[in-house]
């Protein structure tokens, strides 16, 4: 007799689906693992798509596994253009539409992993699907780019949103040469970083010639005989454009959840536990279509980042393949390249560490990348964010030219464990003068703050 | 009445010493700080030496802070030519002999650091003083170096010792256009690293034209009529010579604080407490002179490094006047660059883990500094020592041409809070594609211990 082997389903094939099924397929050797994607492409470089846009990454690369290497290599079975319509938890089926065929069958399922990501948060205005519009959330979505900008030579663009798929895309728009308008609900670029990063990437953005709106809401799109959107509206100003990027920020893919009664969040993704299962059996989810857990404040945010979601796709397939593995949050790591400037924030700004209960105090420090001596370092600057009465770090900040981004991470330990601003000033960096100055910058702003809290 | 100032001396002037008295000052700002120094510069770039010689920095600003600017900026009092030749800590007074006059007189203490560093191990050679020998252990070193390098065009260096200085010496030689021999007692350059760090280092002296000697000794010095050196003589090998560098490592200056009956430890540096307090009532000591708690193996080393060397300082200079702060111990965090190549080193190797009873497991990963699609990535080499039973980090070094330094840093906290390499893998590293892969080699690192550990 043969034994009966665990058929899990993956629905989703970008980020947080592959990972999962390849974890999965290698936990349980022995089971039926299949991926399933609507699309035709899976595994791609979403992050990198600005990068090939601007020029930087070629088209071939962008693509990470192929349906067939993942086949080959990871021993998932992969169905590309294939859509699931519905699932049905009491008989642990789903509803598979093959998209090329047309056909519609009911499959089962052991385990279940939804990874149905986000989409682009459309703007509900007329002219947004026009042919000239486009979002940056899939791989056709950058060819598509590519393409027009390579037909059609388009010099006046327009980015609506200002997170950091609208800085990066300001960038890559600029390396092909076109004039760039960037427009943005908030005063400053990026939210959930310090007021201090956000300054420093406004000003980097406006030394490359990159126009930044701050506070403009789009009234309009203003659409041509050849059904593209030839100006933009905003309540005080016309912009002709010739191409827009729409960067509104991203929501969860919950739909075939909610059907199925998979349990919501506050802030609109799915809910799991640390092991990544849903509120409903054998179901788990992973990814853009999740809430997590903020490591620093302990709340449920959203916080759709390809980090997040290959480390929730390893622990669901892991979980779904009968392993026992925990994802207990994140702590928003962001890092970001603007034109030269690197820059990094990871756990709460001060205004979402009050929002928090919690009593923060902020210290901004400037440094260099090297000792001042040696020749080639750059400038440095520090924000910490620490509870006035734990002395607990709660977040950091860190912009410049070289070596900010890895310097940001440092302090991820630190928020990862709740260590306190006296933990960190002992720390024993390693030091050379090619590499930071005698005291690493994070070292001297650990100081800072150390000194500003004795002084309340 | 006057109040009584408290006199605070302190005894070094190149790092801990400056740092030491600086503090002082600072937190008893009523209190007399005067810093001793026997030569005529104190606090100057001891790690720069080889990138002056090199050519990289300036002279002029080797200088950190001169006699004058300590005084006006910091509160201290300088006496350069100054050599503090006894201590009498039952009548809290030293010895006081002014280089300059030649004059010997007694002066009171109410608190004494001793910072007196550390000398180059002599090799007890004849010839070892000829007049182009030298160390790298001093400013003046430097610059007579520098100068003997302009006048005399040396084109054959040989150096002795394939420690860090030997191997930024190495390279520094190479950039005057010099013929480098680096001869080394061990069979790879560098002690207390990884195996594979050496490996690297030696690969890329090699290919920048450096004959790397393993396991030499030097057997005889030929000196000229000139009062030169001409050759050096190996057991195998007569290597004719201009110029000879002697990096033979360092020991801890004790005579002082040994006269004064101050305890020594067994390796041979002087011991104190977490205060940095000496046996020795109103005695403290910091830097080179001293040892220092391995804070991964809790065994003392002597570990004579700047970064401690700055840290110790402010502790010793804090307690001395009046404050109360610690300092618990290092890593042994080195830092180097040779040529392109960053390495790094924290924490004990396997070698050194098992001298400490501990059972270390290692492993070695590839990696890149970047998404392999972005241009512009290097290759990255990590290495992790974790213990097989515990599963605590032990210790990482990494190597490359790109954020290796700042990667190896990333672990300095698993390390000082004892964390385990579970901990290291769920972390949540910012990432970008110009700044690390999507997992960063840190965790694929950490991944690649995990798995190891289980399959035993």
């Amino acid at each position: 007799m043969m034994p009966v082997r665990r058929r899990i389903c993956v629905v989703g094939g970008l980020s947080a689906g592959p990972s999962a099924a390849a974890k999965a397929a290698r936990v349980d050797p022995s089971a039926e693992v299949i991926l399933f994607e609507q699309d035709d492409a899976i595994s791609y470089g979403i992050c990198e798509l600005p990068y090939y846009i601007g020029g930087e990454v070629q088209k071939d690369d962008l693509v990470v596994l192929t349906p067939e290497q993942m086949q080959r290599e990871k021993n998932v079975t992969v169905r590309t253009r294939t859509r699931i319509q519905n699932i049905s938890p009491s008989r642990k089926t789903i509803e598979v539409h093959d998209l090329s065929k047309g056909e519609t069958r009911e499959e089962r399922y052991d385990r279940l992993i939804i990874a149905t990501g986000s989409s682009v948060r459309p703007l509900g205005l007329a002219g947004e699907d026009a042919r000239n519009v486009f979002h940056v959330k899939s791989l056709d979505d950058g060819l598509q780019i590519a393409r027009f900008i390579e037909v059609e030579h388009p010099t006046r663009a327009v980015i609506i949103g200002g997170g950091y798929v609208g800085v990066e895309m300001a960038e890559a728009l600029r390396r092909r040469r076109m004039e760039v308008t960037l427009l943005h609900k908030g005063m400053v670029p990026l939210d959930h970083v310090a007021p201090e990063t956000s300054d420093a990437v406004a000003r980097r953005l406006g030394d490359h010639g990159v126009t930044f709106l701050p506070q403009t809401q789009i009234v309009a799109f203003r659409v041509d005989s050849r059904a593209a959107v030839a100006e933009v509206l905003t309540p005080d100003r016309t912009l002709p454009v010739d191409l827009v990027i729409l960067a509104t920020g991203v929501r969860p893919n919950t739909q075939l959840a909610a059907a199925a009664r998979v349990r919501l969040g506050a802030n609109g993704g799915i809910t799991t536990d640390s092991r990544l299962q849903t509120s409903v059996d054998n179901i788990f989810a992973a990814g853009d279509c999740c809430e997590v857990r903020n490591l620093v404040s302990n709340r449920m945010m959203y916080a759709p980042l390809a980090t997040n979601a290959a480390r929730m796709g390893w622990v669901a397939g892991e979980n779904a393949a009968g392993g026992r593995s925990t994802f207990q949050g994140a702590l928003r790591s962001i890092a970001l390249r603007v034109f030269e400037l690197e820059v990094v924030h990871l756990g709460l700004t001060a205004a979402e560490a009050r929002v928090a209960g919690l009593a923060p105090e902020v210290v901004t420090i400037k440094s260099t990348s090297r000792v001042p001596m040696m020749p080639g370092g750059k400038a440095l600057c520090v924000t910490l964010v620490a509870d006035r009465s734990t002395r607990r770090l709660l977040g950091v900040d860190v912009s410049g030219e070289e070596g900010a981004v890895l310097r940001g991470n440092l302090l991820a330990p630190a928020l990862h464990h709740r260590l306190t601003i006296d933990d960190v000033r002992r720390w024993d960096l390693a030091y050379a003068p090619s590499f930071s100055p005698l005291w690493d910058p994070i070292l001297v702003a650990a100081n800072a703050m150390a000194r500003k809290l004795e002084q309340r």
